[in-house]
């Protein structure tokens, strides 16, 4: 019987460093020896990846915020159902770029979405599933709109004002001081070596704390 | 103030007569004078129309129970928001194809989703909204896929066995038994002309109870 992997997801608002970092840590781990799987959410499986096209085309329609929400939690069952478990069964460690933090800093902060709705379709899909670690890549919201900038066409989240991305940020800050234990919070700020090497050195402790 | 239009939707299970009976109502109800929209679910908006598209199209990937219990929903909260409920404070009627009665019939009896997550979700996309009333056509499965056959390719759903029909059947006749004050009952089996005249007289009687 292999021991189950560790889920390690990697959070923060748009452009702070995520998916740099989730491809770097991929390798930091490989170097040590851990199998590992990447993943992102919305999506992770062709079914999801649907949902997530759903999610993100600009559109006339206004999407009711319930629609988004709930869209989300859809996506994320047949992701973690199909995908993240079934690795974690093997022994894989699967690093995934946002999980059910960013629901509760982008549904719940940015929109005003009410908690306990997202905690009871948290309960309901997850039951008791949780990350084992929570990445907090956290900078100023300009610091990371000015990196992602650079990408060109805007999707529906990224069409909203900076107030909304502030709200995001500081719900998430909120989520990882309330829960020290699971959450790292990152200075993202920094330049792109010093924020890989904090990264780096967290997963292998975190390595060395599994043996 | 123009008082509150009605909410009526139609169900039962494959091809026992609703989309024929439905667009039948609507004429019945307009020659009365009544101010009608049509509607169907999963559908009814741009939105929900490509959640339903997601949810019919058969696929390689196996589609979690809980993924296709949260999409249905997705779709439903956009509908009831963003166009059922308006139309009914214009005063309008909404004759609907199927609502959340065949997220209990299908969902639950057919696939065995406790009838607790799909009341929780009802609760939380809902609220206290409900149909007026329920027009429950039915048919022995036979008959119903008989009449159905005719129509070609047959989406995820269509594609289940004979069992997974009868249950829910079964589902369905339970709710209507439990609450007859919302639910009719129409005996689908009959000839189309009998049948439409059962919906005929149910409709007149309710538009002359809503004067
Ligand atoms: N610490 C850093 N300093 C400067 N530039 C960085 C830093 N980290 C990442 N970048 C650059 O910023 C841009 C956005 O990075 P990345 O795509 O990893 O962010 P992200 O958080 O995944 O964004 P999104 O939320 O849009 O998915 C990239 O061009 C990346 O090279
Ligand atoms: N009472 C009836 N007797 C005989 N044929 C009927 C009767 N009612 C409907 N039909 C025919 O059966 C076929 C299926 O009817 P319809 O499409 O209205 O069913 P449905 O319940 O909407 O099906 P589905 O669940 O697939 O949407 C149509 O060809 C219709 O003309
Ligand atoms: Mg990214
Ligand atoms: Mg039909």
């Amino acid at each position: 019987m292999v021991a189950r992997g560790r889920f390690i997801t990697f959070e923060g608002t748009e452009g702070v460093g995520k998916s740099t970092q989730l491809k770097q840590a991929a390798m930091t781990l490989e170097q040590l020896g851990v199998d590992v799987v990447v993943s992102r959410e919305p999506g992770g499986t062709p079914m999801a990846e649907k949902i997530r096209e759903l999610l993100l085309a600009p559109r006339e329609e206004a999407v009711h915020e319930t629609t988004e929400l709930l869209l989300m939690f859809a996506a994320r069952a047949q992701h973690l159902h199909t995908k993240i478990r079934p690795a974690l069964e093997r022994g894989q460690w699967v690093l995934c770029d946002r999980f059910t933090d960013a629901t509760f800093a982008y549904q719940g902060g940015g929109r005003g979405v009410s908690r306990a709705r997202i905690a009871l379709l948290e309960d309901l899909v997850q039951g008791d599933f949780r990350p084992d670690h929570v990445i907090l890549l956290d900078a100023p919201v300009q610091t990371g709109m000015a990196r992602a900038k650079k990408r060109g066409e805007l999707d529906r989240f990224e069409q909203e004002d900076l107030a909304f991305f502030q709200r995001i940020r500081d719900a998430y800050l909120e989520r990882a001081t309330a829960m020290p234990g699971q959450y790292h919070i990152v200075n993202a700020e920094l330049p792109l070596e010093q924020v890989s090497a904090s990264v780096s050195a967290l997963l292998t402790a975190l390595v060395q704390h599994a043996c």
